[in-house]
């Protein structure tokens, strides 16, 4: 009951950020969390969990892990715990692992990606994945962006936020490491110079994205050096922030993992 | 009344392909809907739509607009016709437009996105956003592939559904036109050749993306004569397939829109 508590308090980001705990629902979540080096604090079940074949491997794989904290609740207290729409009958609790600016490796080349007032979830979380995939550094959410640990981001980037290093930071804090570590700042926007007519970038780059509506914010064009564009059709307004996010990333990798 | 049920039955996809209707939701999706030349059939609203301003504004245009049927319902009327979370107090009855492969202009370079069962409506709509964006000269919808007049496809197309040339098609008339046209066909998957290996594309080309957890259908690897892939970190099982067509369509854009 006390685990059960727990998760219904831990919806609210205020209640994960006292405890440095967040929640992972969904069979495929708690896969990935079980493989990654995040510490479990203990996971609820419903009986919907053995009802897939792929639940049933992971209700075994959890009875068999050693002193964890593992209940089985109703469906309706399973339901009042759980956050997204289809969790299929599994959550875990685990702790939010403990990262800073400072753990972001500086040798060689480095991509940022810089989230300024992000607020979907199913954004940030692809944004994650995204990011993970094409081998960015760190994903840096500053104020005004959805919460990384939120239920939806969580289970939207598909287990990168256990391995990509994810963090948030004040702007403050954030610019006194990228001029401490001589970190380019770019922002990407509808009105910019397209990335096409780009030859090079810096080798240390954060690469500023903005909100869904609004854009860029004023903090973050007066930090920018440069306002990066994709070239799109008069016809459409703008771009998702996700796919805009992910040109981005590939087109300015770095160039050591380019074809030559 | 009339306008009420009929919103109501087009939430499934039998009533919306029976009647060639569809209803988009919300404020920005009815003003899109406005600008474009598709053919209104009514109009429902309720009494949160002038709560904001845009709304107002929209309310306003709407009842100068002659001849349209529109008819304020009360809140919960209201909320058993819509079928996306907040709707925003308005939702347009709208003809599906005549749409086939025929339309499809085939003088000069061309891009075809093909979807091969695609199934979460978000990502559709993202991916016509996209694909709007991108310049693609239509998108394809296979059999097993979410209605691309469901709401929520609607909703997060932002407007693109209405200007973008997306349309359904079987298999065989897809397969008849490709030769027809000569459009050359490859597919995109995690296996494949990286995107940054390839020097040329054809100019007139299929894509086809498949669905979110299985990949491209059996059907679809038959059709491709080249599947192409983009490189990501081991880490990640495979990317968003939204982000993945936009990184695509982006990267394999005709070699006159690139720069000399």
């Amino acid at each position: 009951v006390k685990l059960l508590t727990l998760a219904r308090d831990l919806k609210r980001r205020k209640a994960r950020e006292r405890q440095s705990l967040f929640v992972a629902e969904g069979v495929r979540a708690v896969e990935e969390l079980l493989d990654s080096p995040i510490e479990l604090r203990g996971v609820l079940t419903s009986s919907e969990l053995p009802s897939s074949s792929r639940g049933a491997m992971l209700l075994e794989q959890l009875q068999q892990r050693r002193g964890l904290d593992l209940l089985e609740v109703n469906e309706s207290d399973f339901a009042s715990a759980a956050d997204t729409d289809a969790p299929q009958g599994v959550l875990a609790i685990a702790a939010v692992p403990d990262r800073s600016l400072e753990q972001i490796p500086s040798d060689g080349a480095m991509r940022l990606l810089v989230l300024d007032a992000v607020q979907d979830p199913g954004n940030v979380g692809t944004i994650l994945r995204t990011a993970a995939a094409f081998g960015a550094t760190a994903t840096i959410a500053l104020p005004g962006t959805v919460d990384l640990w939120n239920a939806k981001v969580v289970r939207s980037a598909m287990g990168a936020l256990f391995h990509h290093l994810a963090l948030s930071s004040t702007w403050e804090a954030l610019d006194a490491f990228l001029s401490a570590r001589d970190v380019g700042v770019w922002g990407a926007d509808a009105a910019g110079a397209t990335v096409d007519s780009i030859a090079t970038s810096p080798e240390r780059l954060a690469l500023i994205v903005g909100n869904e509506g609004a854009g860029l914010s004023a903090a973050a064009r007066a930090r920018a050096t440069k306002i990066v564009s994709l070239p799109i059709s008069p016809a459409v307004e703008s771009l998702n922030v996700a796919v805009a996010a992910g040109v981005l990333l590939y087109e300015l990798r770095p160039a050591r993992s380019r074809p030559s």
